[in-house]
């Protein structure tokens, strides 16, 4: 028996770059969470500190700030894929580089001012290794309500089983969605737009039996409409909305007054696929 | 020498409570993080632990949901001001009473549909004791930006200056503001959406040479603009952008790639006042 | 009528400074989060942005870094006591300074080694201006729990009250207490030691009725035990643990089972104070 | 092509579950979060919202909580792998489940009083299916450091590298381990504690030329001395310490100020195994 190392990666995780492009009379922004993540034959830094083989995560932070004035910044996945597929290659032993950016958004004021959005972050992850690149975009903290069009019953009654049926009920939840793309190549702005599009509506028009029958139309919606992705994932958290008993007060309670509950909470996961499609050859989200 | 009880208050913290008023095709929303705080003649409960004066914190909850359902929710201003009135004499021990809200934003996406907003958390707090009821509203959480139309030099070289002068920098802030109302009435939706107009406008209008300058300019706007506020407090933080040195790297960098640090941050406080109201009684923010 | 600057201050927040003092054969850590904060005559910076009284907020983040090296770091009220003084003055305009400290403890592995305690965290603000030095010490998320001797009844029954009386629950809390020195001189550590085990040894040996007694209890330990305090701040939510109906399984629940609730919770604060030492100049904590 | 469901759990996340174990004269206390997760054919929910097949979460809820009360808690292993057990099978179409725990530690003070330790947090995850039960058992949250015995040389200088190398710096991490157990029985308890003292020494023994290296020193330590582990997974964030340059000030700085910087960190991933034992069914951490 021996003792060996096994899977492993280094980094340099959560780079803050605001990138400022200075237009005529009018300046963009672009406010991106960066992390960088690199593998390969990384054996000899592990066993003996021989860092010869060791791109310094310090470098990796350097190389986000100077692709972000050499190359300009764009779409988050454009500007990954350009970040891993250097980064793959960059020392001989680095043979697979993944990408992860969070974007947060800022809606215009004037011309050089700007308000940031607070609700949903918009995210990707690029993996580049000798195999190709695979690009993954995300949004989570997307949080949603409706106060209506939502049942659960028929669910079995046992020993532990406590829950009332109900057949009108508040659902709410804090969509966590990512989507694996066919290629490593598209309009990523009107792409991402039409996937978060996509999941609102369908959660917005689906009358739903159980959160997960909302997670599979929403999954749904997203593939009938842009065929430029694989498949999704979506993790959705139940944010119980929970009716008071107000019956001591003498009071009623039509379906108005609701505690929204911390913890625990309903996790639904799950993902949609296409069946003509390669499988992501292991864990993609 | 004898050791005594000095000022002292107890409540219910953070009671989550969301509203829903069903009208015909049509559901609103409301969401609010209540917390309520009593105090009087609260001796005998410390000094003995007899509870004969002590309204219970479980009974101040109940109260709010109760009332949510008795008398709508509507302004949290209004709704805080009727809870605390309320809790004013609810016992004879109890002598005043202070009700604090945070209400969430919620955008509409169809008749009973709802997105969660993200940014700023709208928040007032009410005060009601036998002199009557004090009302402040706020809003937390704004975050601003200006990518130019910012300087910053002039400040007094020491030991310990080593900050270049600049006159071209980006100015960024959270916003968290509180203004004292001179009545306890008011059209508060309109009220409050004129106080924070006014202080996002003039933080995009005002070419600014420090944030303190800018904070007055903010405050100066509020007051001007809006007769129904005594007097406003402004924290805010300066969220540092600094410019990335990538001459290590053959690159200029004119004013285009940043770093968005997290800590340390400046922070500027003030309050700007109208010179012919009455003090409020002690720190009322 | 006019509009005028009213109260106002500046300062850096959060300055990360990690100190470690190299022993022959054995290394010291201080880990401290120092907020500094200024004020004096600063109209002009506001009204025109003219920053020649302003100590820039970079430059007190160096002085705090400087210092630790020319003079040490030591006791957090012994160092925010020599910063503060240092800023009062430094300008003319600077007339008085605050300097808020949070201290971070580790645990010795080592002779260089060390692991962070993760539970409360020391706190002190030390404010200098014209009229001398005011220190308070403090301590922030020491969280506490009895399993019995905790009862609540007693309280009066109207129309909101649904709570059951209990003679036997479960107590928990976390302290968040400050107090304020009477003199600026002490052995800050053993002084800090003294108070935290007084707070905890009066929360463990008191019977309780009610929370506001075992804050009274806490406080009037400090006090008894410790004669250079003047009196003490303490804010205790109440960490409700509920307990749990196991009925509908065919269960008892004799106090077994809790529920850790998150929101609401109650909030209990008050302050013991000496009644023959002067009162503080405004709200001290 | 068509669109179809792909794989899929549901489980109720965070139910905060604290017992008391009455023996007399002395309580003991367990506090624990507990997550359950749930596989197996859940199609029918997912494209009709029929429930039949579906285990409540709010009944997995209860069952926690009456499992506590039928059973005890005692170990969270064990606690874990009866839940897992009770879980798959209970319906049908569950053939799999999840339980994922974490304990937070208290430090007793007495016969019935606690205070709550805050810093690193007990964690584990037990699956079961068909094939059995696996039992994995971590750590989050223990943050070490070294003040010296850490270099960082030898790495490439490319274009974008600029960090200086260096023979002496302060090394910390806050150590996030996952283990593996080859069994589903052990003495869990003295089993944690032994992989926690040994992860800690080898922190501390280890004279480090990479992160990299003090990680496998770390789990090649765990693996030597704990034959009941298969393997272990390590996530080890580099919480870089900045030594401040004080030659402005005319000060040197020998090792002794340091900025605490909270991003961008390194983050050094990696497994440490053992050969001879059978690979875990895809990612097991």
């Amino acid at each position: 028996m021996a003792i060996v190392l096994g899977p492993n990666r280094y980094g340099k995780a959560e780079t803050r770059l605001v990138h400022v492009a200075r237009g005529p009379g009018r300046h963009a922004l672009t406010d991106l969470n960066v992390s960088t993540s690199l593998s390969g034959d990384l054996a000899a830094t592990h066993l003996t500190g021989d860092n010869a083989g060791v791109l310094a995560t310090d470098s990796q932070k350097n190389t986000v700030y100077a692709f972000a004035r050499e190359h300009g910044v764009g779409e988050p996945e454009a500007f990954a894929a350009r970040l891993a597929r250097h980064f793959t290659g960059a020392l001989p032993t680095i043979t697979a580089a993944t990408v992860a950016i969070e974007q947060y958004g800022w809606t215009r004021l004037g011309p050089h001012s700007f308000q940031r959005d607070g609700g949903h972050t918009r995210t990707c992850r690029v993996t580049a290794d000798g195999d190709g690149v695979t690009v993954v975009s995300g949004v989570t903290g997307l949080v949603l309500l409706n106060t209506t069009d939502s049942e659960f019953h028929g669910f079995p009654r046992e020993r532990y089983t406590t829950l009332p049926e109900t057949t009108d009920r508040v659902l709410a939840t804090a969509v966590d969605a990512r989507w694996r793309h066919l290629g490593d190549d598209a309009d990523w702005a009107a792409s991402w737009a039409g996937v978060r599009d996509a999941l609102v509506e369908a959660f917005v028009d689906t009358y739903s039996y159980s959160l997960q029958q909302t997670l599979m139309a929403m999954g749904t919606r997203v593939l009938k409409r842009r065929p430029e992705v694989a498949e999704i994932r979506l993790a959705l958290p139940n944010r119980h909305h929970l009716l008071v008993d107000l019956a001591p007060f003498g009071l009623d309670n039509p379906n108005e007054v609701f505690v929204a509950a911390d913890r625990p909470y309903g996790l639904i996961e799950g993902t949609v696929t296409r069946d003509d499609v390669a499988a992501a050859p292991g864990q993609w989200w």
